[in-house]
């Protein structure tokens, strides 16, 4: 690697490589522990909750297109699939506006409110159970710290990601 | 929701509300960012990237594919089908066993491992840069002792998630 004129990175020291795994394997875990709950309870995928969630909490429940898929980070195209998949089990209806560049509204149907409210007390709990009963005053605090620090300077989406409160 | 026989959810509280929301969004930042200079690198995605260094930190760097999913905590099929495509790619190869039902061995390659290479130097400046540098020693321990808890009473996979010292 020497020689390079590029200079040499900066790896991870023994303590932060071992913090970061722990940050992937915490996330991927929870992640796990709760798509199985939202399938068990409402037959509901990680992502069809996160869509959910987002629409649920917007002005008039609904948003365009654009702004849902930018909210999750995910890709226009990546989106436009789940929503056909969300749209044909009646959780979310699409409102196309031809005059309107800006793209398409998605909205939450009743049906797609009833399946929240349904997953909702079972996701709490396994947030709670999972981290926040683990965690101390003290843990939560430097938790929220931490987490803030990765996301100074970053423009907020204008979707931020599911209340654990449906309601 | 009242006369149900299940009690009423214990909620998050404001506070919680809030941290559980920048956890996952500084998750979700994180693997964007990650996203990005890895398909930038060296045209990788976030998946093919952890494959690749699940499979390269294995003994003989190769692994059951059974391993290699749980590890992910993919479904078997997920990974299969990210399997075949990194094998076409000349990224993993397969080692298909018929005579043991624990199934096909999954390896790196070498030339999966010089994409690993070429990609590490950027990845760990772009964790660095977006989570250590922004932690002071404080929270660095916190943030340890947090993702620690979370971690607490799981049976940890065979498989970690990457070291970002790739070599």
């Amino acid at each position: 690697m020497s020689g390079n004129e590029t200079p040499e990175p900066r790896w991870l020291d023994d303590r932060q490589q071992q913090v970061w795994r722990q940050w992937l394997l915490a996330h991927r875990e929870l992640n796990a522990l709760i798509s199985r709950q939202l399938q068990a309870d409402g037959g509901l995928s990680l992502p069809d909750f996160e869509v959910l969630v987002a629409l649920s909490e917007a002005p008039d429940r609904r948003l365009r297109a654009t702004v849902l898929a930018d909210g999750m980070f995910w890709e226009r195209s990546r989106l436009s699939h789940q929503v056909k998949r969300m749209e044909a089990r009646g959780l979310v209806s699409r409102i196309d506006c031809e005059q309107d560049r800006r793209g398409a509204w998605i909205g939450i149907t009743a049906e797609g409110q009833a399946a929240l409210d349904k997953v909702a007390p079972g996701h709490v709990e396994t947030v709670r159970r999972h981290l926040f009963d683990r965690l101390d005053e003290a843990s939560l605090e430097a938790l929220g710290r931490a987490t803030s620090a990765v996301l100074d300077g970053i423009d907020g989406p204008e979707v931020t990601y599911p209340n654990t409160k449906v309601s």
